[in-house]
């Protein structure tokens, strides 16, 4: 009877809070609402039963759980082979944490996980830019830099389920501590924390004029350094130059191996729009081998930023059993 | 009744030799032959019809063009979707050759198509070391470095065709001039060729003592380069520990994309063993995110290489239609 349930639901975990939403096959969300992930930090059981309560809650305005196909979850470190999150730096849990199971547990309602920047891939599949391409790499730009690999119409796992960590792939030349502990890694430099940290080692390093020394370096924004830019600060679109080009050379790499027919920007970062896609296109077209030039797509997510996550995790929950 | 079919027909195609072989289910070679590329230069239309020729002579043995399920070709620079040869550097003929339809003209037997490494990939999957696994990448190491990658069991075509040109990636900091026109390509360094490069470089450049210093420098190839390693030379024990090197901290890459269970070498270089495979681990794993340090697997093709080609080519044939 799994064909006449007319909804899925879709949940977006992140450090700070956990959006839940129910979506129709179209990628309509009829209802919606959130709990906060720090509330929960304590314990994760807790968290799972904070989140089984509010799911509950929502199924009681469209009819019960006997309307719901499945559920997708996308949050960081979450693992699609084993339905657990994995030692993830920006949750309060630490080690492995069986959320597919405990979810299942709870509700009897069957649950597919997988982190968010895959979670956000299979959105734009489903429902945004990437409708109908087989091939095609989603990059989420937020703090760090996250992406999720479509490879014959199929989001590539990997043996492990750990596949598309293209964050941690290294820049040609640049040796900057990452998060994860190696050095030089892209989303040390492409990512809004990277754009801030770009700036703060100019602002050091050099001396000419910018409009971004009239600002704390030490908590210095993305979103500041876009915005100076914006109003004409040379410096700053220097660094959105600098940003933008070591994303193309990583993504002329990135074509090597599986020749998409796209790529997809997502996430607060990728609304700089041209700032950032006009050099990272020079970057990618100099150093794509002659078979590629000109014919790789650079296309903004077409979803909103409010949305996306969710209506991603959601097309997952299709498929969840 | 192509169920009934018991052979296919693999073919190797290479700018001096094209060897032919005709292939059971269970890849052994029941008749071969081989024809020289080169005799064909002149005319790609020449070629196909003294290939058709020799495929005929070879069928007459076997019982007929009744008893085969189909061709598969590995070539350089073919194109799976298209079945034609494009602008191949080591083939005499220039521009679009269109391989599996001119063929499939002469005999009325399906041909498919791929390039040499995608070729070894399916071979190494169907008979060789990657039986069993869905997710690993061959390396071919010949004159160039060539690969083919398997994802969720299917090797990546990519959008048009032309995915896994895992040569042409860049090393980290390096500006050899490449083959493809780009500098700092990893076959630059990594490769038969790359290594003959580096001993030339270094000969200049240092002025250590080495046996090679015997040689003419102009003309030293990999296997001297080897055999002195062998024989406890230092410094091209040092070419080899470069070699691996470079190769190593591209792997840690391709790791962060595909997540594979293995990564299978194959060629001439590839023999090399130890010498090549334990600088080329100890740098995959100085560079791996703590998640797959120490899981993923560096072994050796388990293919005899006179026969890898031919029964990649062949296990493609299966699918031809």
């Amino acid at each position: 009877m799994s064909h006449c349930k007319p909804y899925v639901i879709g949940i977006d975990m992140g450090g700070n809070t956990t959006d839940i939403g129910v979506v129709d096959s179209r990628g309509k969300i009829h209802a919606s609402t959130s709990i906060r992930t720090k509330d929960y930090a304590a314990e994760f059981g807790d968290f799972i039963d904070a989140l089984a309560k509010a799911i509950r809650q929502l199924l009681g305005n469209i009819g019960g759980p006997q309307m719901i196909a499945g559920i997708g979850i996308g949050a960081p470190n979450a693992n699609f082979y084993s339905g657990n999150i994995e030692n993830a730096a920006n949750l309060p849990w630490k080690g492995v944490c069986p959320l597919a199971e405990m979810l299942y547990d709870r509700l009897g309602i069957p649950v597919a996980v997988t982190n968010d920047a895959n979670a956000a891939a299979i959105g734009e599949m489903t429902y945004g830019s990437a409708r109908g391409m087989r091939d095609f790499i989603m990059i989420t730009l937020g703090t760090g830099l996250g992406s999720g690999i479509v490879i014959n119409g199929q989001l590539v796992y990997g043996h492990d389920g750990f596949a598309g960590e293209l964050g941690h792939v290294k820049v040609r030349q640049g040796d900057r501590l990452c998060g994860c502990g190696q050095k030089g890694c892209l989303e040390a430099y492409c990512s809004a924390n990277g754009v801030a940290r770009t700036a703060r080692e100019w602002l050091k390093t050099r001396s000419d004029d910018s409009s971004l020394r009239n600002l704390d370096p030490e908590t210095i924004t993305s979103k500041e350094v876009y915005e100076a830019a914006m109003n004409g600060d040379a410096f700053s679109k220097e660094i959105f130059d600098y940003t933008g080009q070591l994303m193309g050379e990583a993504f002329a790499e990135f074509v090597c191996f599986s020749s998409p027919e796209a790529f997809i920007l997502f996430g607060g970062l990728a609304q700089a729009g041209d700032l950032i896609i006009n050099p990272l296109r020079k970057a990618m077209e100099a150093n794509l081998l002659k078979t590629w030039q000109g014919k790789i797509k650079i296309i903004p997510s077409a979803l909103k930023l409010s949305e996306a996550a969710i209506l991603g995790a959601a097309a997952l929950g299709w498929k969840a059993q």
